[in-house]
């Protein structure tokens, strides 16, 4: 079939709007109808080229939502008219990892996926009889695509594409650190710095989990009004404290006669090595957690001495917030749809896909939180 | 009154064997008779002058066993004649650590041992009327040395000193890290870098834990026979594997259906900071436990990139092996005593307190696992 698509043609060139042809699903697949598709820092850095993993031609776009419209033979978890959200961490249920019980990280068809290929080794993408890449196995930025089954989660019919499309990756991403990864406690303190789309989403992440102080750190004084909105009680920019952020924040946690400092949880949302470092050394001695979501450009290495380690912190990380696919995220919609968590004042822009490119240069000057394509 | 004591008059110099004065105990303190202390690493690194917060001259040792003689005003936990092991991390029950019940690491007097003094700020040792400083807050290269009651555990009166010391540093490190800080579960696959003292104990821990497979790794093939004492199943010498270390672990760690690969613990008992970042990227994707346990040099750093930690290693570290002094020690005397744990065969040399620099120097050599000074 014909289908309307944003095809990422070269590293470095914007994005070429076109009519691509797509197959109808294999076994263990369905086609989705794409109803929405935010646009993502990782759709940016993978078309920047920066990505040492992007291949070329693609059809980019991970942060989808649609309608189930066909399914191949031995589906049988969705069904045609299911609504669906796309998951670039699929769950089998049947892997190693899945069956660990320890991480979100399935590995069914990790290696076809990192090929840009379907689980059968080909892509079902195709320009004038030559293939197209798919990207992170979802392919949202065209208005149909085909997935494994084991890689979209069925979600509340009643739930708005254009808002619920965001918890196929930054809203999973934040909150799911919160809840799934660093598994804040009531009561907790926490430092968040950047206040991206990511960060936002932590920041509402650690409300949802009762933190006490959710301190954001950012250099832009405009953040504070959006972290405010969202949960946080301390904004800090670094440029304005006068001295080194991590102690300026280590006095900043002291509470009650806790005379040591330092956060229970701390989130990296910015990618920065630089910043990752502050994140771990701003924890508390003793059991301070800090976990890195952003994702650092190509060689870049995080240090620190290991004396932050042995005196109690500890430095992890996160990816797709922890979540399982098919198991969180629908109950992540229910949470946007009982006003558990907000969405919409995130989605600061709705676009078509015409209009993609102007997408991410909003994104590079700032003046977005979240854009979304709507077809 | 005149005690006999190892002084270490100044970094680099050998102990030197004399007789120096005690102040008997103030409030809150206990006067010792220690009747065996081991040596360890961390009082040569400190002799040595490498360690930046070395102050001298002081009397050294850390991991002793002891009588209680007297007490000061208020002691109401121990009395003459118990049977006590003197604590680097005391145990105040009281101080926002404690209470956190997340940590090991007692605030309560961490401001005066760091400078080498009492609580109240001056020292029980001194030297023709000069004061000589603590060490750790313990000073056990003396035969009789003044401690916090909250830095005493009171243990078995049955347990042999000789043996039993060695829990004060080594063992409870060793064991607790797994115990503790990794939290070691039945069937687990660990890998252990180094094989001194410390990772014998890791080893026997992990033995103690029901893992599965405990890999060994060491440059010294003589460990091997050492590490098979104490549970180890699998022995690695880097040099002889013809690869890089990181890959050939994965690889041997994979098991059943699991392609993937990686240990679920790794501990570094190296001090090495290259060996802490393999010891990081040995560890399994998704849900690996590393545990930084060796003290590196002073300014050394750790480094990775941030992708091992986003795909869901951890990067913590112990201190102490994360025990609660005066609840946990004598948790592990008592395994001692019931022949959960091995104490014996790690004490390969007896000294009086006159040979000491021969145990530094056996210690040096490799010649030894623990020496131990006998008064």
């Amino acid at each position: 079939m014909d289908v309307r698509a944003a095809v990422a043609v070269e590293a470095g060139k914007p994005l070429e709007i076109m009519n691509v042809q797509l197959e109808g699903p294999k076994a263990g697949e369905v086609l989705i109808e794409v109803k929405a598709t935010g646009l993502c820092h990782t759709d940016d850095f993978t078309l920047s080229g920066a990505d040492p993993e992007g291949i070329f031609p693609a059809i980019l776009g991970h942060e989808g939502a649609g309608v189930v419209v066909d399914v191949g033979p031995g589906v049988t978890s969705v069904k045609k008219g299911d609504h669906v959200i796309p998951l670039y961490t699929p769950e089998c249920r049947e892997c190693p990892s899945c069956l660990s019980r320890k991480t979100n990280l399935c590995t069914a068809i990790r290696s076809t996926q990192g090929q840009g290929l379907m689980p059968d080794g080909t892509s079902r993408f195709s320009l004038d009889g030559k293939p197209l890449y798919h990207y992170m196995g979802c392919s949202t930025f065209a208005n149909f695509t085909v997935l494994p089954e084991i890689a979209v989660a069925k979600i509340n019919p009643d739930a708005p594409f254009d808002k619920v499309c965001y918890i196929g990756c930054g809203v999973t991403t934040g909150v799911g650190a919160v809840i799934n990864t660093a598994q804040v406690e009531i009561g907790a303190t926490a430092i968040v710095f950047g206040l991206g789309g990511i960060g936002l989403n932590v920041i509402q992440g650690l409300r949802l989990a009762g933190a006490d102080m959710i301190i954001g750190v950012d250099l832009n004084n405009d953040k504070k009004e959006w972290g405010e909105r969202f949960g946080m009680t301390h904004f800090v920019n670094p440029k304005e404290v006068g001295e080194d952020i991590v102690p300026y924040l280590i006095n900043l946690t002291k509470r009650g006669n806790d005379t040591i400092g330092g956060a229970d949880y701390t989130f990296d949302c910015t990618g920065n090595t630089t910043v990752m470092r502050q994140a771990l050394e701003s924890a508390h001695r003793g059991w301070g957690k800090s976990v890195v979501i952003g994702v650092a450009g190509a060689g870049q290495e995080i240090s620190t001495r290991p004396f932050q380690l042995v005196t109690g912190r500890t430095w992890m990380g996160t990816a797709f917030g922890g979540a399982r696919g098919r198991t969180d995220v629908p109950k992540i919609v229910d949470w946007y749809m009982d006003g558990k968590i907000d969405i919409d004042p995130m989605i600061t822009h709705l676009l078509k896909l015409e209009d993609i490119n102007k997408g991410f240069d909003m994104m590079h000057s700032g003046e977005s939180i979240r854009s979304v394509v709507v077809y």
